[in-house]
């Protein structure tokens, strides 16, 4: 058997509130402690961890002043200092306030959206005194329940604002962040402004800096609407927009669950492995999940080694796929070459295409054939399972 | 009462496979007769409608010989002429037959995507030879249930070429189509690639001429991801890419019902309406939409007016809201204004954000304002229910 | 235009909790203060409202003393005096202290399932005291994430043993309650043991005491699932077992909204009405639901408010729709009679069976028949619409 | 590595209908073609399949006469017994008819309620004829769209007369059967009556003899509503109502996929076998599945082949679940017993509800202990991934 402990190369991450979550729920009080952020810090280090990201609230409460907030930060620079650990990314807290109960960026009231555009700046200084070179927004409260508000049209341009804002607040100051969106379709709110990963690009296109501009998916959050995060993944690698990335896991069509990597759809989770290996991707490999609320704080640290642990047996597991000379063999067999069709297709010219149309094609035959795919899958899942 | 009876100026439009459905479905056989495509587009012109949509092979079968199809075609464009009746859009079937079984244009065989090229070729000249503005592309079939074939990112970008070949082959022929994608998460694959309109609108940023390419919203098919409809169509307005639509409707979480515009999500296909027409959407409205299998053929006759009523009783219902005073008066109140703040967060400059930064705001009093937003949701719904 | 203002005699009831709600959310703080029971009472009973319902904790904080809760007891049944408000259900709370996490009657711990049992005698004696005549079990904590702890099992035959104890308690103290189940899919749990209607009235069929128990199906509960609300009410009706009801509202497949009624589902919310209305459904019409987190407590009453008046509305439009003549002729030609067929199935005899199968059916013809029910649900929609 | 190769003591059965599967979809027109009922014995018989099942017109065409038909049954016959395989279950097709399409002993028309009721008792006599001990109600088109249809009520009520007439009749003609009722959420109606596996144990307990009626679960139908089909499963155990079951897989909220079994949910697919496994299940294990559409004949055989042996490597892993110490022992200390509360809690008496009411339980020290199931499912995950 391989060695499945972690080690920082491993690019592992997590955020303060993930393994800080203390068990709160909309039908129940909190069933942990808070854990101070340095702590959690220093137990990240023990566990091999690479990064840890934050909110600014997760380390600075709203309510504190300067001083404090200095005195905060201070403390969890020597924390991470300490540990090795370093903060691989930051955002900013727009949605547990009161005053965000109906939007930040997005709200109907102006005022409300000056002050969320504030809170992001100190938030981006804040980030930049860590060290964070990765900025994320998620906009959980950007959404609605009733739409007849009639908000929907001037709430994307109001985000659309906010992000041309920051972009070049970033610049100026010299922050040098990547920003990641993060999309998800519901919850809290009734529905979510840029629900999934395709809405988030396709909104980035409509940017002032688009260059600066990334996503940051979510398992559990495509998951929720029942699409497969696998093929977001790839859109967004595809696009060259993959800035972050946030494993999870989740049941479909169902509440935010935020469970540990590979809990629950353990062959997508494979082939997400399988995909971010294949393709360099060069970011963290971010864990943004928490241990079920049945747990106490041991059962925190066995959820956040699960989740390194899992994500290191699948890349093993994609190792073994690529050496496997059976399932090699369907796959070649899978991908029919076909040199001369393959030139007409790829480019238009008047040429190319005049001989396309006039190719005669075995329209019967191509469909007569079998693709092979149930018996890829089953080795596959054999692979998987360990028996082959 | 008003007069909720279709003119052709209110640009309905019918496909000729939704009025012509047979009634076949996965677990039974057809329970109506084929319609012929002459007698469609004379029953259609007489309820009003103004224009028709088509596949090639709803006009052509597939096996048809080049004679054959021109003597279809004839006749065809005779019953157009004859009814009023115009081609407002035309597309390819990619889906029907074997040889698309695992897909068009992504399929991993490299002479299956040729063909689809070839195929889409001819049905573009079909409906150039029709005067068809606006050509669709649906991806039923592009997708998978399999994605350890490892074809995802190459699907992608054989998608990119196929789009970018068509639209090179559309201006050198001088067809002068506007290209529209219109997505769906899964059905008849288990996982569609594109599968919502963001996914669409990321997509078209990657293409040679984005120009040229807009969206096809649906609406059961953004409905059966869960995802909010008009905030889909509101994205794609936003940004430009609204080029078609596709009304019906669907329950949520379920397999793909094409119902009758307006049977189930009421409120949302008003507020759907009022969204088209405030932004003066000058597009067809496009019913893909079937009636129920229950039904026969009167019953699809009903199943068609029923669409287009139900549109303009809506319709008429929009106008209500902008005329109802107490309505009016809580939107203004909801949309809270402030030109000091407003001017500073709209875009960016140095000075701006310093300003922004030193600005006291008060956010717990913010915070306690209530929206007005369960009064301006009752008074819609209670406008809808035809008692205010 | 009618009167659409409540009385107590339509029989409308809230939940302490539920105009109590004070918008906390899992990713934010409570946007409401607090209100005291006794307020709530005395608002309701201006409101007309018939009654009210409550958890133990709701009146009685879990850490009370017996002195604080007999002081506690006394000035809320003085408030229901002056308000003329009754207690129409009482339930308990088994879901938002931690000793609840992994369950109340399932908990895997033997200790914990008899805490729950313990905490339950208490509070149906508060509940008789304050005169309730249903006694609600809605297990919220009783499911589980990992089905791995092999519970599943026990944890039916644990359910059942105290559902068992409580109704021989209720009988022995002379409380008289009727025992109602809320059935509920997922949320806080992962998956929750009987999660739906009929799943509730399978395991009420292996009771001691069958008849002492029903159901309490909500409206939200079943559309979590997908599931027709409609549907399982009319089961819960059929088998004799509807002894309470939660109206709300909700969209499919996404986490609880707890909607005001009729704000998404409205086609559904009037089938609901009629329902209720023709099968004189003696119970009260029990709202369970919240204002949006948006509102301050001015939209909390509008949310009681509109729950109420859209009742009263649907109401009248299911007496217009047995009136309207078309609808009426439409349904009658629907429901084809046939006595002497209809003798035949409807019971079986030896004579019944050989006389059946001797029969010449015109299969072809019957299934030609189209049923007429798109124009059925187009006029019921107009109707909804008040546009006839 | 152990053997999975399939033997008839596994007891593993297929419908004529899934390895039939032809391969058509709402989109596309078959991939495949018929397979002769005899010639899929006798493959499945090489394959070490125990048994086969079929709906009457699987064998018998719907227009055949008495003549042909028994030509089809003696030729079946011969093939049974040639190849060693046994009918394990008969089932009427009561959907593909166009006379089916709004339903069949529960649609609004007499005549055709009728004739549903006769073709069943000829299936009834067809399945008895081939021996088959369990005989299944699918009712696919028992459901409606449109519930203004006003038949939801009556619905219930014929379904109940239908179930309790073939009842009869097979007592009295000695047929022995013991029916199952196999739920489905949807499709191909919008809505289907008896949704879900729960409504099917509630529906039973209303019939004349309920001893008779059981359940056919099947993991793609329940997995289509979101729910948790081993928490189903169990409560079907718990009932003494696991009468048969249907195997294979499904993604949540989305069309029936029918996929092979283990193809997706593979931990759920695991706890399924450990669950029939250790409650010593004695029913045949029923793929109800096929082969995807992209596959020829060869497929189709695999994925029979995939299907059984994953059941088999699932079950070798339940039996190392068993023998896995640490999971034993976090399971052991899971379950916290205590034989004097036990003992309280367990039944009623005043004695007992008098003790447990006075006993002094540490709620907040209970509620701090953590399940430790963080770790177990962790373990669980890597034994099915074959690490541990």
């Amino acid at each position: 058997m391989a060695n499945y402990t972690p080690k920082p190369s491993d690019k592992f991450t997590f955020g303060l509130w993930t393994v800080g979550n203390i068990g709160r729920d909309p039908f129940g009080s909190p069933t942990r402690k808070p854990l101070d952020p340095e702590y959690i810090v220093r137990k990240l280090g023990e566990l091999g961890v690479y990064g840890v990201s934050l909110h600014d609230n997760d380390l600075v409460p709203i309510e504190a002043t300067p001083a404090e907030r200095n005195r905060m930060v201070k403390r969890f620079k020597k924390a991470l200092e300490d540990s090795g650990v370093r903060v691989t990314m930051a955002t900013t807290n727009l949605f547990a306030d009161p005053v965000f109960k109906d939007g930040a960026f997005t709200n109907a009231n102006a005022k409300i959206r000056a002050y969320a555009l504030q809170k992001t700046l100190y938030s981006m200084d804040l980030g930049a005194e860590l060290g964070a070179p990765t900025y994320v927004f998620w906009g959980g409260r950007e959404g609605a329940e009733v739409d007849a508000g009639m908000n929907t049209l001037d709430a994307i341009a109001h985000y659309r604002e906010a992000m041309n804002f920051v972009a070049e607040y970033s610049q100026d100051q010299g922050y040098g962040y990547r920003f990641a969106i993060e999309p998800k379709p519901n919850e809290p709110r009734g529905d979510i402004y840029l629900p999934v990963v395709g809405a988030a690009l396709g909104f980035i296109a409509t940017l002032d800096k688009p260059e600066l501009f990334g996503l940051n998916p979510e398992f559990a959050h495509e998951t929720m609407a029942g699409l497969n995060f696998v093929h977001a993944v790839a859109q967004a690698i595809d696009a060259g927009k993959l800035f972050h990335i946030d494993l999870n896991d989740q049941k479909m069509g169902r509440f935010d669950q935020d469970l540990r990597f590979g809990a629950e759809n353990i062959k997508e989770a494979f082939l997400l492995v399988k995909l971010l290996e294949d393709s360099n991707y060069p970011g963290v490999r971010h864990f943004d999940a928490h241990a079920l609320r049945t747990e106490d704080e041991a059962g925190v640290w066995e959820f956040a080694k699960g989740c390194m642990r899992t994500y290191l047996i699948l890349k093993e597991k994609a190792t073994r796929f690529d050496k496997d000379k059976e399932i090699q063999a369907i796959l070649k067999a899978y991908k029919v070459q076909d040199s001369g069709l393959g030139k007409l297709s790829k480019k238009y010219t008047r040429k190319n295409a005049e001989t396309l149309k006039a190719h005669t094609f075995d329209r019967v035959g191509l469909g007569e054939q079998g693709a092979g795919l149930e018996r890829l899958d089953q080795l596959t899942m054999e692979l998987l399972l360990g028996v082959r």
